[in-house]
């Protein structure tokens, strides 16, 4: 197992915002999402667009994901997220902590898996993570 | 031109809602792209993933579109939808009224093109709307 | 501890899917938060606007959830959530089990906190969930 | 009438885009309303939140809004917006100007109404925009 880690700033805004006045919790998911492409992208160099076509893969789908949270943010914070990536075979995991003002709020935890789709089926099936881009994140 | 009307029920909820209580409008966007599917799937009887696929085409992109806003919508609010059709050569046009007990809410249009994806350049090229699609809004 | 179940019937949308055609998955989260709001709203027979108001709360934010995925859904799919929820003291645990053709496919945990805003501070403090709301549960 | 221009950075995400590849065209209404946002920060030197507070309003939700869009954008693209303002006595016309490398995009126009929520029915009534909101904009 390997470890890498990328800071990521993201604005929350009105409309990821509900009538409790913070953020409806699903959009968190949607920032952990991108904010694990932006790993990505940093680790290789590459968009995640681009990286789809260098591997010849399907993306990485999640097997399975959890999250606490400890404070709420709403529109107008500007929160970091440091997101943590280590690499299992076909799989990887990653964990986030977002935080405001240095205080966390929320931390999520991903396990995902390398797909690539079966040219007979259409399903997606598990592949190892090529060594290429597991050594980018060394 | 030919017409043809579709009525669809939609729940407005919590996350769609803003602090302010009311729908946070990009979703009414959502609503009608949801509307012109399911408009599609009752006139020729098959999903967007069927019609996809029995038509070899890449969707409906829009070209254009406009709203008004008359009354907000709040959590809870099940919405009615009318979507009207009209065909041109290659586009068509969807007039949705989205309505709350009887009483117009909204007012969306959109301009939809017809396309396939160009087999060299993978870019969308727009494409007459098929004959046997046509016919099934008559 | 007490124990209700609700059944939801959820369309899985074209917006709501990903370049990869498959749903993205942070919108299981906004359906496990309809599914909630849909479970109190049968048990209750209101509304969750009439329910805040009812009860002068602010609402049930998440604790914690975590899901996993064993089968992806794409847009088209009518899918079915089995929503179940036990109580605690000033919480309550959902578990959500959204199933295609009676095809388990994603698994949801959510431990929310009944809160109420402190007329003070603005802040949410928990509190015991009234045992008028428990009662409709049994 | 006055004008003034604020330009916008965004990230198109992979969960912004749809089984066609490209962008989910709603989103585009909320990189709008997100524009709209940072355009009122960057005049008035606070963020919405505390724009809200200090002129006592209930928000710009909106009347009407129409866009036109000339050429996709998709996950990994750095869009550019260019969002002007014009405000009349009880509302304000925004233009957005979304371009990719230079070109064109997406256009769009809103038009909201500065309104406040009536004491007694918790409507939204239209007022006239401040004075001192209108002076940060010359």
């Amino acid at each position: 197992m390997t470890t890498f880690t990328n800071s990521h700033k993201v604005r929350i805004e009105w409309g990821d915002c509900d009538p409790a006045g913070i953020i409806f919790y699903p959009h968190y998911f949607e920032i952990f999402d991108a904010c694990t492409s932006a790993l990505f992208e940093r680790a290789l160099g590459m968009s995640k667009l681009q990286l789809l076509k260098a591997f010849d893969f399907a993306g990485f789908p999640l097997a399975r994901t959890r999250a606490r949270f400890l404070k709420p943010t709403r529109f107008g914070d500007d929160v970091t997220v440091e997101t943590t990536i280590k690499f299992g075979r076909a799989s990887f995991e990653t964990e986030h902590r977002l935080s405001l003002d240095g205080e966390l709020c929320v931390e999520g935890w991903e396990t995902r898996v390398w797909v690539k789709r079966d040219g007979v089926t259409g399903r997606f099936v598990s592949e190892p993570v090529p060594d290429a881009v597991r050594a980018k994140f060394k």
